[in-house]
């Protein structure tokens, strides 16, 4: 075994979360139609360790008719107390709730027109009811390694605001580079200090592709120590700003990267793919994803 | 300045040679008119440090209109002998030459029909005139990460053909990750091992996006202490398996990435994002460079 390198010291395995559902469906330009989601969120679950999140107008229905394996931990993103009550009603079908606010006030106001205090208030709310109904709670911050608004944003602010998140009780906090303005050095720096910031909390890397850096920051956050990733098949969604800009980290590129660093991520990838090229055929136009063109690398041939 | 980790070691500055119009108009399936690729070639070298390497049906024409200023190294491929005569006629509009061959047998023997022996005999003879000719010698390996005919290649072996090639006169030598089988892990370990394996030869990379990796493994063999860097504006090129793929990292990708480091290229980012958009236009499709759509990081707003 040659390609791996046993002095560097990375983890043996990652956690990573599927976002498509979430992050990628509402922002596709066209409509996607609920038998289409329910099916490729069925293909998604059949294979995902991963968990999976629809939160959408149909998310309801696609959550109530998709077919979910038990051991599939199905989370819903939760905005505010309608949506925590929302996902009270299909309690017994989500295991997961996942906040957000933004780490600058600019971000947050433009997103959820409050102010970062605000928010929080709130989510300690929502978090409160969310952990007396049982639900595993991650709280992420956007904008957490820059705002387009206001440029720099400093990492002791993102620890602040997940210290309170944490203290409110979730139990894992995901890190989103919403605009795709983190850099490798920033990036190894950030959870290099980050265990030591928030002790005892799982702590997720969501990174997009806007400048083409995702796979060279979930690397270097891996070097870090990262074990926990958020990404969504077939690149798709994550914030298309400026318009045609890609999102999210593809998660068959994330897949493939670390399996090709024998990395275990629980994930066939092969199947993951199969799901992404479904996703581009339903869609109807090329996909972001480069392992969905290129597919894995075969290193038997 | 918050973005900087000051207790990564990373080097202040790194040297990136464009093979755009080398790797890139070479693969394009449409084809582009003299004047174009004199304009772009113009355009590139308006303001790239690195150097730039056309190498075509029409690259003597290139070579003779393009008005390219003094300080720019210009350098031209050079596959054999008669390639060396042919660069040999314009000797005064050139200063190095770029020879190339694969780390594995079938790769090599798939592009040029001859065994590793044979092609380092022939490029051993092209060194040693073209080294009398004054020229600067840059020896590529391609395959070097990888070969999708035989898997796995041993950095023995790579390294056993650049010591060749280093005793034969090259003063560089490149190593291409020729169909993006390389991952950050793998890339890290060699340019760890290189210079004490190649000492006094300058190490360069050269890496292919095919699966997304690419800035992730330019972070790597940076880490690694790696400064020269061989990448092509807008993503051109590069080798073109499975049809589709993305080919080498766009250089406006990797000139993005340095610069949110802070590491000095010596490359005028804004004036390499009009060449990217120019050749863009040329071409009449949308290139698979990610700053080129996204604009690169502005950290002042």
């Amino acid at each position: 075994m040659i390609r791996y390198n046993d002095r560097m010291e990375l983890p043996d395995a990652v956690r990573i979360r599927e976002v498509g559902p979430r992050d990628g469906f509402q922002n596709e330009p066209e409509t996607i139609a609920t038998e289409d989601k329910v099916r490729l969120v069925e293909l998604l679950t059949s294979f995902v360790r991963a968990d999976v999140i629809p939160q959408l107008a149909d998310g309801r229905e696609v959550l109530e008719r998709a077919e979910i394996p038990e051991e599939v931990s199905v989370s819903v993103l939760v905005p505010n107390e309608r949506g925590l009550d929302a996902a009270l009603e299909l309690r017994d079908r989500i295991d997961e709730v996942n906040l957000f606010l933004s780490a600058s006030e600019s971000h947050n106001r433009n997103n959820v027109n409050r102010s970062i205090a605000e928010s929080l208030a709130g989510l300690e709310r929502v978090l409160d009811r969310a952990r007396e109904a049982g639900f595993r709670c991650e709280a992420v911050i956007s904008t957490s390694f820059g705002c387009p608004y206001e440029g720099e944003v400093s990492p002791d602010r993102v620890f602040e605001i997940a210290a309170r998140l944490q203290a409110a009780g979730a139990e894992e906090i995901g890190f989103g580079d919403t605009t795709g303005m983190a850099n490798p050095a920033q990036v190894q720096a950030f959870f290099e200090r980050a265990p030591a910031e928030l002790p005892g909390v799982e702590l997720t890397a969501h990174f997009h592709n806007t400048r083409g850096q995702g796979l060279a920051n979930a690397f270097a956050a891996l070097q870090a120590g990262c074990t926990s990733f958020e990404s969504s098949f077939g690149e798709l969604g994550g914030c298309p700003v400026p318009p045609g800009a890609t999102g999210n980290v593809a998660s068959e590129d994330l897949v493939s990267m670390f399996a090709e660093m024998r990395i275990d991520t629980g994930i066939d990838l092969a199947k993951l793919l199969a799901a992404a090229s479904e996703a581009q055929r339903v869609l109807g136009r090329p996909l972001g994803s480069h392992t969905l063109v290129a597919g894995p690398v075969d290193w038997r041939r």
